[in-house]
């Protein structure tokens, strides 16, 4: 007896139903460093079920995920999630993927290498076309405009986190490194995994010759995402985890370039 | 100087900017109990910022908070975001408040009370109209009908997390135990903080007796929304933790019902 | 029958068992301001089960729960941790309760008040003796002795959370708000929830004039345990959000006095 | 000027300082298997500060964070905390890498591979001798044996989180999946990634044929701990997050085997 697929009558559709924080690893291929990365993502995998059909088959998610995770590419996320629909027999299929990346950085004054770690968020939603969005969270710095303009010396300043989600034009093409490398030039400075003293130096006095407010920052932002042709959309937020507060500070601007 | 009030030549408008992550003590007027519940809440204020603006004033959203924090109802939040609206002076304004909500359930043969916790969210947004949302989190068992038909004894079960947020009707007004009853009878059984050995025996028996999928539990929820003439649009959703997996089985629906 | 009455033959004594997690509402009196506060606490509750029991009762601790968390003080959890001891007729006892807990701060030159979060927890271990262990996590700032010293102007500061965990001498007492007095006093400067302008200025400069590292706060942490003779044993720690890394700075030091 | 390496007058020893929650990728070579797996580490480096020595170099710690990243294996973490120790020229050196780590597993009937997901720590504290603790998390099933035994169908199950820590005799050695294969064994039954009608089958008789009180299954994991003539410390969990309650239930077990 297949309890799933047996009619439903109570004429509701679902939206999604699936898998939710699956932990996988998955192994990238970059083609901007011509690498791969191996990392671990959580993963959500979903399709929308008609109104007469009472379940879906959850095991048929992880058949996908097995395939394709030890082999993934940003933009073949739209072809996995093209198969989910397919394998599930679906109108509607959605994948998440979050995942911690790590760039090589070079400390600005005595060259030490360092790994940065984003946080990325690869999403799809597949049905008779694909929608596509691909989000960086990039860590930084930022100081205060205001705190160094009233202070006789000094300014108050913390590590602050940059998201930028795009969806791309048809035919476009960006990856992870593209994007990160447009966002972190927006704070006031970056930070480093490695900074020897001169570098501290240097990165001390970047941020307080950049002071900037959130406001900014996110401004900032998306004129680099209203600069970039390959953006259709995009929504990029600044959290300023305030060393003056136990509260944070925070700014969002999301657009359509179109409208 | 005012840093914050000079013009800003970028000519980005900013949709949201404000304060994230505010933890602060809220005491609630609880209508549907006639008493009131001391909590600690999760507090984001935003508002926001036309193009020409340089910055918002932080610290207003803070006394803002401080003067209503020790007294309020769910149905007020509304009046607090067109404070923060006006108090900023901005044309759209935002609340967000998180914060766990304790309700007094009778085991269900001993009698023995005990308080079962919901997470709930109240978010507003306000600019020439009020737009509430009131979303809560509600602990329950599931047990999988599946699992229980095609094997010869047991069944799989295990918590779930039902979630239902809701928009009103003009002029209607919904309390959050109100939308917790609605909420709590649409899982296989429910979740207390005491149970008795007699209790026990009951709550095994009515999950067996009751199988739901994760599609059960949400079309459940929606076809109760659809029931209750004061809810405009509502989502509902049921994330369950498998015990026979290390991930979790999701759904979610999501309507307007004029649509 | 009575499964969890029943003997065991594995020989196996069990250092903790019991309830986890438990979300529970909370008031607290506060002798040293006079109030009470209502918060929300995360609670465990444990006993020892010697090698020949089966199992613990575990509705048992809810009950004592229930009839303790409407009204508590900081130096009554022993009477509560006791209670549990008789109530499982265990031998050992374990309580901990860990909750936001806040308190009113005037900002330095306008003096206006907000409200300051700080993590509590409670913990005491009851056999024939109690031991009762309190932890107060304070945020505040920290501001990079070295960035100050090798830069031509500006300094790196972040938010920081200092922890200090006290042991009492026999007799002694201190409440929460002891203890975070003395803990606030030991970074750079003091973090608030409402700072006007002049404020601002006051804690940029405030933090400039008092550059520290993670070494020097849990040192002075230190000194200030030293120095007040309730204390029997401390552990303090500080975690610094480097505003230059996405990782943290860290330091811990531990002492009973005694020896 | 070296800031760091200043004399300090306080006369407090540190027993901690170093860098906290850094995000890293790793890849581990893994014996058991033949293989390697790339993760992503969160690592924690410290070292014991003497009371005249002002501050640590924190930028150290990152270097030899580098050097080894990316060829990593269980035994040798201790080479690596000596190594920290050398650099720092410190006489006590802490090393703490937390890491999701994949296991192969067979569904029981249709024999379909997917991957399950363990949490490990692997801690090291090296002074005149070093001390290494490694500990696994392990997912599985519980089942009640007081729900199933008092109701007339059906028992309350829920997914349950195995944690192991072990220190080894002088001379022992155990491969991360050693110490998962002994664990899995402890619960009522085992969790997979994926399952098909058949295996769920299988799965939920096994768990209602083999009922475990959160007491039984930290006792038969002390039993398989006692049992294995490499271990001379243990310390053995577990946390079932009941499917009747919204908060769960815990048991410990601490024991070093000669005493």
């Amino acid at each position: 007896p297949d309890v799933q697929g047996s009619e439903d009558s109570r004429q509701i559709a679902i939206n999604k139903v699936g898998v939710k924080d699956i932990r996988y690893p998955i192994t990238l291929h970059c083609p901007a460093t011509g690498g791969t990365q191996g990392t671990v993502a959580n993963v959500n995998m979903y399709v929308g079920l008609p109104h007469y059909q009472k379940g879906t088959h959850m095991s048929r998610f992880l058949e996908v995920l097995n395939k394709h995770h030890d082999s993934l590419r940003s933009d073949e996320i739209v072809d996995v999630c093209q198969e989910i629909k397919t394998r599930l027999n679906a109108e509607t299929a959605h994948l998440e993927l979050s995942f911690p990346y790590f760039i090589d950085k070079k400390a600005p004054v005595s060259g030490q290498i360092g790994k940065i770690d984003l946080e990325v968020k690869l999403e799809c939603t597949s049905n008779h076309k694909d929608d596509f969005v691909m989000t960086v969270m990039v860590p930084a710095t930022s100081l205060c405009p205001c705190s160094k303009e009233i202070s006789a010396y000094g300014a108050h300043n913390q590590r602050c986190h940059m998201i930028a989600s795009v969806r791309l034009k048809k035919g476009e093409r960006m990856w992870i490194e593209d994007l990160f490398e447009i966002v972190e030039q927006c704070a006031s400075t970056q930070v480093f995994a490695v900074l020897k003293r001169p570098d501290e130096k240097w990165v001390t006095e970047a941020a307080y010759d950049n002071p900037k407010f959130v406001e900014d920052i996110v401004r900032d932002l998306a004129r680099a995402m209203e600069a970039d042709d390959r953006i259709a959309w995009y929504s990029v937020s600044s959290e300023n985890f305030e060393s003056i507060h136990n509260h944070n500070a925070y700014a969002v601007v999301e657009r359509w370039k179109d409208s």
